[in-house]
């Protein structure tokens, strides 16, 4: 179906229908996205300040036949959030739309609206004596909107679970222009199908999420994190499961890194501090969070005392402070600002069945160098099976000089990925730019379900056209 | 579309495209469900070994306009596993793919088919010194196909999480006939839409299950049960908050037993014996898992100390013995028994907000009473919010005697849980006994979007037709 671009005449028909005040210029911020990929069409931008307000927007579109860009913190690294082709599009910006509706703590539930920004939910939650585990790098600056929109992740998922297992309920505009209140605060509901879980993680395509109910969780009483430097890959695995065979669900996180970060980090960023010398091969970034009367600090020092015994783990060190603590995070956040510094030639954001990534690692290492003697930096979130496998120039180049070189090496790692069974996109999405990969390695049965279902729910194709199913 | 019976000139056709062995006579078990409201009609029974013998079904299904029921362990409370009107189906059965496909005890996954009963899931994953913690009543008989199907709950929900929070990847036959091959192993997959969640409690309408990765957890190191008596609904609440602040995530199951389950028990199973005397009004079932060297029964007599203390708790009992957490948990396991034994007038599987409970309590007390002097039984999974609230004749009175205002009676306590922002299907789901029911209380644009998504995976309506959608 032909789409109409959001010019001016139809910012006056929205003007007909809606105050001045929603209609705002466009300015750049929202043209452009983090990895500087992409940059948008300007069209219209609107910042409702209600879902009634966006349920008048979306129903003006499917008049109009205009494409709809729903956005959040702009923070999506896929280019979800931009529209760089086809007619422009009306921008909806769920910033204006920031309201913790409600906190109730004997619920363990927050209802915000989508424009909230992830930190000011975790606060909300801290304030109340609660946990809002969903925590990622951006954290300062996405929307809880988009997070769910994203089906986001971030470094709690191996204890909590990501977006999609924090929400329990919606309300969402679908594309029709209809307002889906479905925003429960109910553990349990079985009433017919699971749209909740649909329009998470459908990248804006299937509706616009206007607020949710989310999760909280108890604050664990005490938390600890240590930096233990490992074997090998397979030793940090042996080390996840011997930690969880003594503190159970206390496991928070488990990131692993390479060496190659660490290299990185002293190369860009000096002033962060190392604490192990040498620098380790691999190493993982542990950490604890008990309740009971259990001291974290104890605890990990019991972990690395039996995985030192088991021959798991060589090195290491257990913060034994809040500054050591933050200071041990610091260089695991720190990574991706590193990593951007230097330029990578190819970035991916996979995940493996756990048992397969010490293979896969090894396989990947092999294959990246027969390629050329590429710089591979391995880390990120080892207890979900989901690496940031980046690939960078020898030292003393550029990535440009490997243009050429990245979309074959972007395939490389891609194949290797789907032959072990695993996801070429784990926790950033589709977007714009993985459209291909998903046609390449997505199941034909569910892709064939996924075209019906839009078709269904969106039948002029407003809803942010040429993401995910481009 | 008009759908045909499948008889004898189908289950021919049938014959010239599988195994003969596939096709049984359709024995009497297959037609009945538990609650005894329906018979089924007896159309073709197949029993398939395989995925793809699954995916000819359906093709087969399509082609001559067949209505499928996909058929699990028939525990089912709603009817969705018997079909009494319409042209007679084709009844898969799934019990004959049965087999566990893979335990991964280091990835915390095990792969099963989808006719695995329940108890073996849970025993592949104990050998395996694993947890797979979805627990029921009917879990002898039960099917993970058919717990998925219907998004199963039961007593570990609190902790675990209900039968989709447990699921990492499917694969299932689609209404037509395709095989999504969506065994995933991943915890982290952003790769389109959910799927997956999207067939997980659609109750066979868009798909039969036909095998699942499922979660895994570390056992618990200690494990405790206490009967607490409360002084309220409110103080239960209060005492899951202070058990939560004291262990965290430790708290395992969370059961709410008021005093009409422990005098059904008396008058109907007079040989367990009870434990609290004299009989409270209102008691928690309180079990802890724990792990870190964490002894479960020390931290249950913590609790219940400092629960006396905040006068939330006045008399209880800590099972010192697995012999007496075994009675405890027998007493709670009985209850349904006893409900049958004495005979529903109308029963109701419902869920409130957490915060919203003591007072749908009362609420429903005045508004029953005014009703006529029936008898209450108000128990269930407390931490969920999910009460099973079941009404009954006065005693000496039969069940028969109140046909009329069964009706009335359900009306009234539904009404009541959609005021509270309830949900009149918590755990059960639709099937065919709510499908009224939830065109009463569902959400217009949810209800519409179901309808959509319903046409666009199954245009024929082959699949359970009368189920979730009437």
């Amino acid at each position: 179906m032909t789409l109409h671009p959001a010019d001016e005449s139809f910012a006056n028909h929205l003007r007909s229908l809606l105050p001045a005040e929603v209609l705002r210029p466009v300015e750049p911020r929202y043209l452009s996205e983090p990895r500087g990929r992409w940059t948008g069409q300007a069209g219209v931008l609107a910042l409702p300040r209600s879902t009634e307000e966006v349920a008048r927007l979306i129903r003006a579109a499917g008049t109009k036949r205009v494409p709809v860009l729903p956005y959040g913190g702009g923070t999506g690294l896929v280019g979800g959030q931009v529209m760089p082709e086809g007619p422009a599009p009306l921008l909806i910006s769920l910033e204006r739309m920031n309201r913790i509706r409600g906190i109730y703590p004997q619920e363990n539930v927050v209802v915000a609206e989508a424009g909230c920004i992830l930190a000011d939910v975790q606060s909300a939650a801290g304030d109340a004596g609660r946990l809002f585990p969903l925590s990622l790098a951006s954290e300062g600056s996405c929307r809880i909107g988009g997070n769910l929109a994203t089906n986001a992740g971030g470094v709690g998922v191996l204890r909590y679970g990501n977006a999609r297992d924090l929400c329990l309920g919606l309300e969402a505009v679908l594309p029709n222009g209809e307002i889906w209140s479905g925003l429960t605060r109910l553990r349990k509901d079985n009433t017919g199908y699971d749209l909740r879980n649909l329009l998470i993680g459908s990248e804006g395509t299937l509706g616009i999420i206007t607020a949710a109910a989310l999760k909280l969780f108890p604050q664990p009483g005490s938390q600890g994190t240590a930096l233990l430097t490992v074997r090998d890959p397979q030793a940090a695995l042996d080390l996840l499961a011997l930690a969880r065979g003594q503190v159970g669900e206390g496991v928070s996180a488990f990131e692993l890194i390479h060496r190659q970060s660490f290299d990185f980090l002293a190369e860009t960023l000096p002033h962060l501090r190392q604490p192990l010398d040498p620098v380790p091969e691999w190493s993982v970034l542990v950490e604890l969070g008990l309740s009971g009367g259990l001291d974290a600090v104890t605890a990990l020092e019991a972990l690395f005392e039996a995985a030192v015994e088991a021959e798991l783990v060589i090195d290491g060190v257990v913060a034994q402070s809040e500054a050591q603590r933050g200071a041990l995070w610091s260089l695991r956040e720190h990574i991706p600002e590193a990593n951007r510094r230097i330029g990578s030639i190819s970035s991916h954001d996979v995940s493996l069945p756990l048992s397969e990534l010490p293979a896969f690692i090894q396989r990947g290492q092999e294959a990246v160098s027969a390629m050329g003697p590429f710089r591979i930096n391995c880390f990120g979130h080892l207890g979900d099976g989901n690496l940031h496998y980046n690939l960078f120039p020898p030292k003393g180049r550029d990535r440009s000089d490997y243009a050429v070189q990245a979309t074959e090496l972007k395939r490389l790692v891609h194949d290797l990925v789907h032959d072990f069974g695993g996801s070429v996109s784990a926790e950033h999405g589709i977007g714009r730019f993985k459209t291909g990969d998903l046609q390449r390695y997505g199941d034909p049965a569910k892709l064939a379900a996924m075209r019906a279902i839009k078709t269904a729910l969106d039948p002029a194709g407003i809803m942010n056209p040429g993401a995910v199913l481009a």
